[in-house]
Order: structure tokens, then sequence, then C-alpha cells
């Protein structure tokens, strides 16, 4: 019976996600180096060094978009189509699995499926996962499409840039927005169109649709239509992603208007475009459109909280995630107040869920401080710099003070396996964490030690 | 019946601790503040001006150790001997209020008691109360002395100090020490004694012993007496202490080893006297006999863990303490393994605990990042010296990399707030998240977001 053993061999995969998804990422990391390593993929003609090959790489697959070399004058276009196929690779494997992973804890938990699939059957089987593939590359293909269409007509127009070019440039910038990977092909990244909207705006918008989330983008089109009403989840999520660019909007334009490096110049209309791009950028993009390295340093720490946070689970964005940072703030929030549940939207969150957000938080603060430390170490630079640099790696966002370029190998290493870790991190120990079958052994004696 | 009249009083008082901690707090800075600003307060007989003044008395009363004017050169001998009472008092205060709350804890929550009293009566009383501070005052008169007598032996015979002077010196640096204040009265702090093991291990064992806190103190007299055994609570105090202190001492002798402007220049045996020193002085002492502002960056980093984490509940120091960082740990820990239940030691740690370990931790966290993101904006120094001044306040610490006399007083004033949250955010918000009578509310339906 093929058809079970199909719907088996989903189930082992199921079982242990965590194997599936680190051997999926460190396979596609793999195929990239050693295709960027081929001396086709540098413009030059020579083969490029193991260690730079790998950081591109793994920023690539990670979406991350932080680059030890400059994109557009060290890559071949072959190089640069490596790169893309890679971010491609990475967003639509991390949407996939995210959602295939979150697919499973609903079956584990035997919850009601929330998913496609499992509004029609019980239990979803392969040619579900097949539909639900098809619909995570429809939804991101049009959305790329759509933004590609726009910055193609743009750079033909506003830019004089010739025609197939122009759409090469849309395409590229459109992937790497939806995917919220951040690399452009521009050796300023997008500080040249800090002012034009018709650049600025659509990017915006692809990573702010991108970095939302599938089970979300499809729960919208579900409410909207009617047939089912908001989840919690999907509640956490946009309210939080409208809180987040309106604070980093908000707090951006204040503290960056009069500086003479970023806001200062430009004209009103050109600072509040800028202040918004620089808002949602963080969470977790990467693009930038103003000089990071002349950024206030309060911005700078402001932004370093928008990376860490990152964007919607399940998406093409980074950090810890928007409904972790939010159900573990409202339930330190709830704990003062001295309410026993967390409780958000009139919906009670387990036990369970809470823990498991402090364990992704933890891991991550734990692992951006150890990092900083060998960072510190290795290289001259100042915390605020090496903070950051490590922040957006972890964050998978490819923001940088620009001190990428001039790492020694060994800090080049720790930031890939930042990436790598940020990238798969959250998503595996969450995943870990939800499906585990928690054995309940004998109760110890308890105690109360003093808190505080 | 006036004894039931007390015992009521006493229960009222022990019914609202945070308002009680904070009044007292905030009564004990006022008088401070306005006996320093008399003008017999300063050496030139001037009136010290109010937020130099109140930064001051908070240092002191806080136990934190952080001058915005030089301690020997600005204030006369009546302005060090009102930072020396405030030093006694807060340090006396903070010890003697958090073993009440922890008392009030014990008895509220029906365990079995701990503390002094409870093995004699059912329910602490007013005498128990008294026996109870007695002891506390006791201690710490008794470590302070012998501390004193050592110190005061050493200036007199090896630093050529006339008696008096060499006593007064003794005491004054044995209060700081015991308190964990680490005011001194010196103007480079102990630098001048870095290899002389005679000032710097008295004084780190003051440090220690009043940094363990009053509980484990008592209980370890207790344990050693063969009365009773080991609680959970002296277990993870004892254990963290010794473990903060081996890997700080051996983080920073490793990282200063070969640094010019610190170890560098001194003999071996020195080396490790000094790296010792600043192992366990971050926690939360505040003496240096190193320059901080030559410090390597990673030494600094591990020194802001060491200051945030801080040392043992009910006693002089401050940070978020052991027992509060431990559960967080452990139980992130067990969670990541699997394990449904936080277990220390074959015991079991109640989930509300974890709850407010978590609640404390966070609350530092944010109050230092809302902290360092003002100070970047209103100073032009560096994250690194930002945040170790705003780790260094709410840790009650004292360290400083010597930016603290040239801050413009907004600054001085986000300090001094930090230092009196910091001080007593940790032990009131401990005491009414334990203290609070949960209701059990109806139950909302529940819902499980996707983390990570
Ligand atoms: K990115
Ligand atoms: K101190």
């Amino acid at each position: 019976m093929p058809r079970l053993s199909r719907r088996a061999r989903l189930n082992a995969w199921l079982a242990h996600p965590a194997r599936v998804v680190v051997t999926g990422f460190a396979v596609a990391v793999a195929v990239s180096t050693a295709l960027l390593m081929l001396p086709a993929a540098a413009e030059d003609g020579t083969r490029t060094g193991f260690v730079d090959a790998l950081f591109t790489a793994t920023s690539a697959v990670c979406v991350t978009g932080l680059t030890a070399v400059d994109t557009p004058t060290h890559w071949s276009a072959f190089g640069e189509l490596v790169i893309l196929g890679s971010i491609q690779v990475g967003g639509l494997g991390t949407m996939s699995l995210a959602t295939l992973i979150a697919l499973a804890v609903a079956r584990r938990i035997s919850l009601r499926m929330r998913l496609v699939a499992q509004a029609e059957t019980k239990h979803a089987g392969p040619s579900d996962l097949r539909r639900m593939l098809t619909a995570i590359a429809g939804t991101a293909l049009a959305v790329e499409a759509a933004t590609a269409t726009v910055l193609a007509a743009r750079f033909a127009a506003g830019y004089d840039v010739a025609p197939g070019r122009a759409v090469y440039l849309g395409v590229f910038h459109a992937v790497s927005a939806f995917n919220n990977a951040g690399f452009a092909l521009f050796s300023d990244n997008l500080m040249g169109f800090v002012a034009d909207p018709w650049i600025c705006l659509p990017i915006a918008a692809a990573v702010i649709i991108g970095g939302i989330g599938f089970p979300v983008l499809l729960e919208v089109r579900r409410v909207l239509g009617g047939t089912r009403a908001w989840s919690t989840h999907a509640r956490i999520t946009l309210g939080g992603t409208a809180v987040l660019i309106a604070g980093g909007t908000l707090l951006v334009t204040a503290l960056e208007w009069s500086n003479p490096g970023t806001l200062g110049p430009l004209p009103g209309p050109a600072k509040l475009l800028a202040g918004f791009f620089h808002g949602v950028m963080p969470r977790t993009a990467g693009f930038n459109s103003l000089d990071m390295a002349a950024m206030q340093p309060d911005t700078l720490m402001v932004t370093n909280i928008l990376m860490f946070v990152g964007g919607g689970s399940a998406g093409t964005a980074g950090g810890v995630k928007i409904t972790t940072a939010a159900i573990l703030l409202l339930g330190v929030w709830n704990e003062i107040r001295g309410h026993r549940d967390v409780t958000i939207a009139r919906r009670r969150i387990p036990e369970a869920v809470y823990r498991q957000a402090l364990a992704v938080v933890a891991l991550g603060l734990s692992l951006v401080s150890c990092a900083v430390i060998v960072l510190l170490s290795v290289t001259p630079y100042a915390l605020s710099q090496v903070l950051f640099e490590a922040v957006s790696a972890f964050g998978t966002v490819g923001l940088s003070t620009g001190i990428t370029y001039d790492l020694p190998p060994v800090a080049e290493l720790v930031l890939t396996l930042l990436m790598f870790t940020g990238r798969l991190g959250p998503l595996t120990l969450g995943a870990a964490l939800a499906l585990r079958m928690r054995t309940r052994r004998y109760d110890l004696p308890e105690e109360r030690p003093i808190i505080g």
C-alpha cells in the first residue's frame, strides 16, 4: 500500500522535525558554499576562500544578508544567481518546514487543527502536505512577481536602466525582500534610493508580507473570506507587527531627525519615508537606505531590540518571533499584576507555551552574550558595533555598522554559527519543546527558595 | 492587651512589605541627602548641590558605591560619617527587611518556617522579631569588628598611618565591605593595595559573608551545629557563590593576564590576588584594585553578567540574586531537556517561584535597557561605558569605567533611580509576588500560539 507507506514516511519525518530542519539547511549551505567557491562565481574568476564562501552561503540560505565581501563587485552574475537561489531555497524552506512543524504540533497535541489541510480531513496526509507546499510557493511567487514588476518598472523608468537589467534588478530585490534576506546588488545597499517611495515602499510591503508568516497570511485570506474567525496566534502576530512598525518608525524618526549623517539633510517627506523604512527593516529584512555606521547609538539600541524580536512565526523573518516576545512580555506583566494565567485577547496561554517562549528567548540572549564576549576578544571593535553585528546575525537581519568586511576568520565563523543557530534555533527548539512527549515522573518534594 | 495589639501591628506591617520597604528607604535617602547638603558635610564648607547630594545619599543608602564626587576630597569628616551611617542603615535595613519578608512569605504560604523564631513557636511574634533583628545586628557588628581590626592593624603597621586614623580607615572600609557598599576613602578606591593580601583578603571575606545573606548565614551555623539539614535555598546560594567566584576569578585573570593597564605589570601572585578580588567584587561590593577604565571590553562584559546576577537573598548584596538566576537557568535547561518540573538537588521548585524569578530578571533587563537608551541620548559615552554604569547601578555594585563624575544631572538622576529600583525592585517585587493571594478566576478557553 504505497499510500500508507508514504503517510508512514511523513509521520516519521514529523516525529523528528529538528533533525529534518538542521540536515536540510546544512545540506543547502554546503551546496551553496561549494558553488560559491567555483572560480566562475567570482567576478575576477578566481576561487573565493572557504570562510568567505561559507559565510556568504550561510548568510544567503539563512536569509540574513550580512556580507563578508561586497556583493556586486565580488560575485559574478553566476555567483549572484547562486545567492538568489540560496535565498529562495532558504526562505521557502523555512516557511514550509515551520508550517509543517506547526502542523505536526497541532496534530500531536490533538488541538483543533488550524492549517490548510486540517479543515477538510481529520489527519493531514501527503496530499494535504502537497497542497500546503503549493500554496506557500504560490504565495511567495505571487508577492515576488508583483514586487518585481513595480521595481523593474521603476528602475527602467526612473533610473535609465536597460530593460533586461531592470528586470534582473527587480527580480533579485523582490526575492531578497519577500524572503527578508536583505541582499542588494548595490554596494551601498539601498542608500541611493532613500527618498524614492517607488523603490522603498514595494520592498517594505514585500518584507512585511513575507515576515508575517504563512499561517497568518492564510488566515487573513480565510477571515476576509468569512470562513473563520481570528486565532490568537494571528491576533498577536498582526497586532505585534503593527505596534513594532509604528514604534520603530516613531523612535527611529525622532532619534535620527537632525543627525547630519542620516535623516538630517533629507526633506520632510523623505525623513518620514526613511524613518518608516528603518522602522520596518530591522525585523528582519536588513535592507538599509541610511548609513548604519552614522546612526546614533540610542537608535542602534532600539534597532537591536527590534532585530532580536524579529517577525512572525513560520515566515521568512528571523528573531525570536513576535508571538514569543509578546507571550513572555504579557506573562511577566500578568505575573506582576498577580494574575495566575497568561491571557491574551480573552484566551489563556498554556503554561507550557509560556515556558517555551522563555526557553527560546533565554537561548537567544545566551548565544548573543557569548558571541559578543568572543567577538570583543578577537576584534578591535567597540561593544556597540559588536553587539549590533551579533544581534543582526542571530536575528538573521543583516544590518551592519560596517565591520563585517574586516573581521578575522574566527569572528566570521562565530557569526556564521550565530546566523545558522539564529535561523534554526528558535524554530527547532520551539518545535522540539512543543512536540516532546512529556514524561510525568514521580513528584519530588517541593521547596521554595527566596527570589530577589 | 498590648501584646496582641503589637502582634496585630506587626501583621499589618507584614501584609504590605513593599510599602514599608519603599517608605523606609525613601526616608533614609531624604535624611541622608539633607545632611549631605549641609555646608559642614563638604571639605570646603560650601553647600553641595541637590543632585550630587541625592546621588551620593542614594548610592550610600542603597550600598552601591557609585560616586558623583570624589569621596575623600569632596566630603568632610562629618560628610564621611553621614555616608558611613547611611551605608550601615541601608545594609542592615536591607538584611532585616528582606529577612522579615522571607518570614512573612514563609508564614503566609504555610510552609514549615525556616528562620530563627519559627523552630520554637508556631507563629513569629514581636519577641521573635526582636531576637531576629538582634541576631542580624550582632552578626553584622561581629564581622565588621573582625575585619576592621585586621585592616586597622595593617594600615598602622604596613602604611605608617597614625593609630586613630588607622582605626577610622579600618572601620570605614570594614563597614563598607560587609555592607557590600564599595565606598573607599582613597581617590583611586583600593588600587593602591592591589598586591596587599592583608587589605584585599579581609575585605573580600567581609564582602562574601555580607553578600551571602542572613538566612543562609544562620543556616550555616545551625547545620554546622548539627541541628538541621541544608535547605534548597542555602544549597543554591552557597553553590552559586562558589561557582560565580571561581568562574569570575578564572575569567578575569585569564582575560586581563597580559593587559598592560591592569594585571600585566603585576608579579604572578599579585595577578592571582587581583584576579580573585575582581572575581568577587562585581557581586556586588564594587571595590576595585584595578583600573576599570583600562580593562578589556570582554572582561567588562563578563563583569556585567556578574554584576547583574549579584549575591545572596536577604543580605547586603544587590543584583537579581543567585537563587533567581539559578532557578531561571535550571528551569530553562530542564525545559530544553524536556523535564516538566524545575528541580534542584532533588527538590522541586514550584511553578510560581519559577515565574517570580522570570519576572524579577525581566524587570531588571527592561530597566537597564531603558536606562541605557536614555544615557546614550544624553551623554557622549560609548555603549560599553554606559551599559557598564547602568548594570553597576542596577546591581548596586558601584564599579565604574570612570564616567560618573562627568555626567549631566539628568543622567545622574537616571542612575539614582536605577540604584533605588535596583536595590528595592527585586526585593519588593519578589515579596509582593510571593505574598499575593492569587485569585483563581474562571478559566478562559485555551489557545496555543506558535513559539519561535
Ligand atoms: K535579513
Ligand atoms: K556596592
